[in-house]
């Protein structure tokens, strides 16, 4: 069996308030696991995945309807910690998110029920866990204000497939600044975004320009 | 000068955890103040009111777009805590809400500075600020599955019957206008809305306020 390295444990703040006994535990209950791309790793109330590293890939924590539709809330890269996926362990959390790999992923997980153990018992754990939710909390804020108010997605999709229809061309030769003076709003807010549909695999950005790469999905943002 | 009462400090779980000054540091820098129905108690990022205990009344906390919408996210009643108009305390909470009086308001305001002096010194009171915020954290998920999935029927006999449980009354006295507001929507999509309820017979509507007249049908609405 190949030997595994714990070491990101370590880097917890919580590490060094835990006893030597506390710190075996959480590593005998720590496993590391490799995913395909578009694996559900967490799948909402049913099951509690536990608490996520990433060591390699990127993952997607979305919301589902009764219907169906998809609302995606952040993405997670490699040294991240997913915690939504431990929910059950946080009394204050009280809703359920999906979390898939967005690429093969290289992923440790904490078990649940020991993280909840740990956390009863340790108030530096506790409060690890629900400050890694105050930054969930900051980023899925963050989409909602974006499809709320701004409709900035709508806009964007508007301006490029207005753009490549001009072009005739599913290559867009604008820098995101330029972009941003079109649509009267910051290079932040365009560079955000369109990170946002780069991950979606609706554009590919490259060096002065943006490229069309799933129309269809683009134009589903029209309606 | 009134002798005020702090007994409210005393039950939040890191009473116990803080040192004799420390107490009285938080103490010291505990106000009481009254405020009208309406007021604008947090004003987004421009200044950190610091952490409320609502001793009488409510307060609703909402976001703004640049256009002057507003989404509200959640209400606060007599005995909560209002922890994001602390949010400059939280490094990991990075956006700004608003927070209203909806009601004439008693409220304790402990002040952001000490807050955060504690916070940092003491672990007890990190946890419970970011355990507070993940109780809103759950809130506003709430909201924005109602908002984003939802149809605008279910999300009107929602707001109605909890109106009516709030207030204990079949009569609602708020404009269809006020409704908008409350559910981040449209005046025109309330209108359209209340229109077909008044055709199903399940509401009527009268000057400044709506009357639930089938209160079965309504509820029918929730499932």
């Amino acid at each position: 069996m190949e030997k595994q390295d714990y070491t990101f444990l370590e880097t917890f703040p919580f590490w060094n308030h835990l006893s030597k006994e506390e710190q075996n535990l959480l590593k005998q209950n720590t496993k590391e696991q490799k995913y395909p791309k578009g694996y559900n790793i967490h799948h909402g109330s049913e099951e509690c995945a536990g608490l996520l590293y990433i060591k390699r890939g990127f993952l997607r924590a979305y919301i589902l309807s009764e219907d169906g539709r998809e609302i995606t809330l952040y993405r997670l890269y490699e040294g991240d910690v997913c915690i939504l996926s431990a929910a059950c362990v946080l009394d204050a959390i009280t809703f359920d998110v999906f979390v898939d790999t967005e690429s093969p992923c290289e992923i440790y997980t904490v078990s649940a029920p020991i993280l909840h153990d740990l956390a009863e018992k340790n108030i530096y754990v506790e409060a690890f866990n629900y400050r890694m939710a105050a930054d969930r909390f900051s980023d899925v804020m963050w989409a909602m204000q974006q499809i709320l108010f701004m409709g900035m997605d709508k806009r964007l999709a508007i301006f490029l497939v207005d753009e490549s229809a001009k072009c005739k061309s599913d290559e867009i030769h604008l820098t995101q600044e330029q972009i941003a003076r079109y649509m009267g709003t910051a290079r932040e807010v365009v560079s955000r975004m369109v990170k946002y549909f780069v991950g979606e695999g609706i554009v590919e950005s490259f060096r002065g320009g943006i490229r069309i790469v799933d129309k269809k999905k683009l134009k589903s943002y029209l309606q």
